[in-house]
């Protein structure tokens, strides 16, 4: 059944799932940064991580492990746990008629789901089931240069470079870089718990696995997610993903190829007016 | 007055330019490492670096301050201090009728100098008027690779985005990583001396001059001295090069797109034979 597109126009019961995170923490302070309409809000986790305690406006507030009951009366659920987790509570949230903003790679190139850049494809965003996805760190960072570069003439292919911080694989890895950079600079050996290998003073290429076209997972999700959001199906794109020793904030170089002559000052317009 | 290509057939006297660097100490190893046929082996630096002790085949060799009377006799210059130190010398290298093998910028784009990767172009190594120039560090690593895969299908368009160390910046701006990172781990304020940014868990456009055509002068480098070492002038090649917090080795994002279909079996074949 097709919910209604729109939430309703009151403070929202607003659930974080995944909200001991990396993500989850950073959605938390940007809900109470934007002041956002909130009648409550839910901190739900892993049981691991059950119990941490978080302040929000001037309240404690304490997370939850994840159960039904914890999903009754809820208006919105913000899902940053992974694709599984997400998958898993899919049905208990659209029977809440909630709606879920999901931040895994679940739902992304499902057809009923809109995959959302606000900067990019904000008017698709009504069109939905229940389910609304943002799409991948880097594929956020690419189409936001694709997209207005696009209006001055049509992009034929990209290669796509990425340098991407490990704050993408959560809190634990990014303590992990910390910690077995600290173990190099004693002249200790360093020993990779989280990420296949040591991240000190090192790259590899992105830890995703590897499908039978040789690229990995991250650099076909670039492709197809990207190609979604820009609605262009047989856009030509090649990434290469590799992971850095940076802590926060990916980068990328990006080449692009138009259908006509782009000037270089034309181009830097277009991006500085997006 | 054109000098012999040869170098005689006998231990040679042996200089190191810029023997105090980080490149010059490599140097040394692997003179040693490959039992170099010298029968004196002179350790030159500049006057800051004067006195410093280095171990070779047992015998403690002192570093000298660089001066025209220490060229005397030599046969052999290995100059790795910088394009203006290699110029100001070049004279008197070529006085002593010595071959200077240099790692500078300075002369490589030098229609005289052969500009030499022994996997490609050893073939071009006698054809000099006594200087012969290796490429910039990013430039060899795209050659090894360029270089076999054009045998199997003339390359047409090369897009290369670098993940550059910091060790081709020097000693000191390897020390200077590991102290800012130290300081960051720390929670102390870090202020970059040797780069022009802090690279503890940060990256940066690689810290070259800006050119008129914006690309920095480390990506004209690996464009121009590509189309000399593959003798292809049109070869059309973008780079973009980044520094990453890495202390060794650099590693490269490279598409290659081919006049004829490769497949991707047949150049991998290619590239491990090679």
């Amino acid at each position: 059944m097709r919910q209604s597109p729109y939430l309703p126009n009151r403070p929202l019961k607003v659930a974080v799932l995944g909200s001991s995170g990396a993500v989850g923490s950073e959605l938390i302070k940007i809900l109470e940064q934007r002041d956002f309409p909130i009648s409550e809000l839910v901190l739900l986790s892993s049981e691991r991580s059950e119990g941490k305690k978080i302040i929000w406006k001037d309240e404690v507030l304490v997370t939850k492990k994840t159960t039904k009951e914890q999903f009754k009366n809820l208006d919105l659920v913000l899902a940053s746990a992974g694709g599984s987790i997400s998958k898993k509570w899919l049905s208990t949230i659209i029977d809440q008629n909630a709606l879920l903003i999901d931040n895994s790679s679940a739902f992304r190139l499902d057809k009923n789901v809109p995959l959302i850049v606000p900067e990019v494809n904000a008017s698709d965003v009504l069109n939905h089931d229940g389910v609304i996805a943002n799409p991948n760190c880097t594929t956020i960072l690419l189409t936001l240069v694709l997209a207005p570069l696009n209006k001055l003439s049509t992009i034929q292919r990209v290669i796509v470079s990425t340098y991407q911080s490990v704050s993408g694989a959560g809190q634990l890895a990014m303590e992990e870089l910390k910690l077995l950079t600290e173990q190099y600079l004693q002249g200790n050996p360093q020993k990779s718990e989280v990420l296949p290998y040591s991240l000190a003073f090192n790259l590899f290429l992105h830890n995703s696995p590897m499908l039978s076209n040789n690229y990995c997972e991250e650099e076909m999700k670039m492709v197809n997610e990207t190609r979604k959001i820009l609605n262009i199906a047989d856009l030509k794109l090649s990434a290469t993903c590799v992971r850095v020793p940076v802590l926060r904030a990916h980068s990328e170089s990006i080449n692009i190829e138009f259908a006509d002559v782009v000037e270089p000052k034309d181009a830097l317009e277009e991006l500085k007016k997006s």
